[in-house]
């Protein structure tokens, strides 16, 4: 007897969760990378986390790849299903249950909102720190499975420093309930940090225990010009010294400029620079605005800033926060191709400096637009399209750039990904980053985990 | 031609770096534990990674089982030799590197002892912030291994979350460098935290990249008399909305009293009490101590505590400390028998008077001891040796009560082994923690990194 594989699902997921129309196939079959032909067979929608194990297990036993999809607002086609495969929604497993006061952790479905989470968070009078432009659409377990950063790295670290329980079903069906919400257990390999990250291929992340913290006090922001690279790294260096940063955030003069150009903001100050620093830092006593202006005097004196600026009300620290979360929008009509590269802090100057020469030598008609969280050593590197090229032609120079880009970040020792993960569009650079003995203990791990190579499969290794 | 192991060391290892006298052996055969007979075949102390490689190699020929050995303070058996091993000391191995001011990093061989990074930190000016009572000797490699965690969890975490690079050699020779220092990096699995916490089982643990961080202002200490374990809870959850805590530690009165017998330090105030915390927080501003003082009434008010002190220089809250830091040394002489599990915080008072209730009803004879890391869930429980019983005896009646602490513990979702690993000690038990489906992937783990089972045999899994 022959397998029919959408009557087979529609038995699993009954009122009509098993959708195959084009739209909800395309829809569902693309992430935000916007590169890649959607073609899933169908896309499911669980409710439950037996729903999951039964369709992990039915996908076993008739080779079905499976996609996982939580807001689908990567940027490396992790989320991609462009082979047939069948998507996993996490849309109708959205539910937040289970908070606990004096542990401050709450239980989050993989499809919770990450907004619903930071809201869920400040209704209870705590704080859930990791945020990013994608807030409002993207979902706790793709986060999880992208090990996901953002603006307040510095101070609160990565997604995966919030994670104390996760649900996974594995390629093979077996439901794992990892570290259960402890704080510390030392009994064995913590399989917990091996999901997280995984980008969905050892298995489907399903539920996670999420820890929550104090709210931050009253929060500062400043903006600084600064005229050289390294000053920057002065900058950062003397703040964090005496004021506890949340934020440290760079952007060049040529990405503010597009921001201006929109006009819904005002440049922060008259002083042109080559490149600003935004930071922001937390007023635990009534001390902490006077060190800071201290702190700017001193930079001042030093050289390392040219002008800055000191928000006195929390409608102000939001405007000078709009100069740098507003660049990706401003720039989005450019069609920029995106890099999204980490080396260690020190590093950056002289990346920047060795990729700026690079670029312009090899790329005049290029614009490249800087930006990034570079407390955290990330940087963002937009090449934006010259009007009159054509989208095909600017994707395969793009693709050329990347060569150079990748040599450089290989040899300072850095990462081809940030924090995008690597999905389809990072996977041929991986050994960039990663050696080849690393890549083969990586496979060695998803056989493990997914014998018959059916989670997410072509996407990371 | 046969194979003779002690001269193709010897190759490896010149200038006397084999040893094999019974001193030698007896000493690196052993940790804490001391309820194992040590038995290695050698012990070599390498002065670099590539003898480390070299001697990983020749054990791959010759499947020769290698222990690791670091500062040997476990308390699991996890650095045990006792089945005629090839121990693996990495005392030559201290070198401490690479300082790197912006990035507040530096490369630790594995043989560097922790005092000595916390002493290189503050001599920067910065801080290593984990901390606990083998501090004099253990080792880092050691404590990446299991994942050390000890008294200042509850602001700084552990161990893990402050290794931002580790070099491994691998079961079969390979040399793994990952992550090399960087802050985010989204490029696979994270093979890291793999390491971390692994006991040896996977591979050795060469080198490693450490995080440092700004030194905390002047820190205070309070000690608090709790008359019931739900005020416990209380007192934690209040102060931490206000206080950013360093340390958050309770202690029986049954503890305190053998501290106190030593005669070394006072009772902190008349009153006595079933239970005390000591909470440690940071003077960030001239406010804190004032809120400390405003918690403490509004405790009282509660009839959460009944009494407490502050300390008002660093030489009384070295003094404050001593009430709970000399716990171990001063019941020392009872022999206790050691558990040191983890709960979450919530479970700590339904725990500990389930656990009480048992051990009233099945051990009246025992003194059972209690004192922990409340603010993590993690909780020392020292049953102490009646004078009248023999050793053996005492043990192998405490390994019935294991029986009884570690139903209770998985009742409550809990982990066996908070921060002391697995070792040998825990392996018969790990089931309580973790099911066999993950036990079947980690020995699937295993076989990727160690396919000839020669690290650490026997240990963990």
């Amino acid at each position: 007897m022959s397998f029919s594989l959408i009557p087979a699902l529609e038995l699993l997921f009954t009122d009509q969760r098993v959708r195959t129309d084009a739209d909800t196939l395309a829809h569902y079959g693309l992430d935000w990378t916007r590169i890649y032909q959607p073609a899933p067979s169908a896309v499911v929608f669980p409710k439950c986390i037996e729903e999951v194990q039964a369709l992990v297990r039915l996908a076993n036993q008739h080779q079905i790849a499976l996609v996982p999809s939580g807001g689908r607002t990567g940027l490396s086609g992790g989320a991609v299903a462009s082979q047939g495969e069948v998507v996993v929604s996490f849309d109708r497993m959205e539910a937040l249950r289970d908070f606990n006061p004096i542990d401050r952790t709450v239980v989050c479905e993989a499809g919770v909102i990450t907004e619903r989470l930071q809201q869920f968070a400040q209704e209870q009078g705590l704080y859930f720190p990791v945020d990013f432009a994608s807030r409002g659409s993207s979902r706790v377990g793709g986060n999880i499975a992208t090990n996901a950063g953002g603006i307040k790295v510095v101070r609160y670290g990565l997604f995966r420093d919030w994670v104390v329980g996760l649900k996974v079903v594995t390629g093979t069906g077996e439901i794992l309930s990892l570290n259960n919400g402890l704080i510390k257990n030392a009994t064995g390999y913590d399989l917990r940090h091996l999901f997280i990250g995984s980008e969905g291929t050892l298995g489907l992340i399903v539920e996670a225990t999420i820890k929550l913290t104090r709210a931050p006090k009253a929060l500062s922001v400043m903006v600084l010009a600064v005229p050289e690279l390294q000053g920057i790294m002065q900058v950062f260096n003397t703040c964090r010294h005496q004021l506890d940063l949340t934020a440290f955030e760079f952007f060049s003069e040529k990405a503010l400029k597009h921001v201006l150009t929109r006009g819904h903001v005002q440049r922060p100050f008259e002083s042109e620079s080559p490149y600003y620093v935004l930071l922001e830092f937390e007023n635990q006593g009534v001390t902490e605005q006077e060190l800071a202006l201290q702190l700017f005097e001193k930079a001042v004196e030093q050289g390392w800033v040219v002008d800055g600026v000191i928000s006195q009300s929390d409608a102000q620290a939001q405007a000078l926060w709009r100069l740098r979360e507003d660049i990706s929008e401003s720039i989005a009509p450019k069609k920029p191709y995106k890099n999204d590269i980490a080396i260690t802090i020190a590093n950056v100057p002289p990346f920047m400096q060795a990729l700026d020469a690079v670029l312009a030598r090899e790329y005049p008609d290029f614009e490249v637009v800087w930006f990034g969280h570079i407390g955290d050593g990330n940087l963002h590197i937009n090449v934006l399209k010259p009007d009159e090229l054509a989208m095909a032609d600017f994707v395969s120079r793009c693709q050329q750039v990347n060569q150079w880009v990748f040599d450089l970040v290989r040899q300072h020792q850095g990462s081809i990904s940030a924090e995008h993960g690597v999905g389809l569009t990072k996977q041929p650079y991986l050994g960039y980053t990663r050696t080849a003995a690393e890549i083969a203990l990586m496979r060695g791990i998803k056989q493990v985990f997914d014998p018959k190579g059916i989670m997410n499969p072509g996407k990371l290794l």
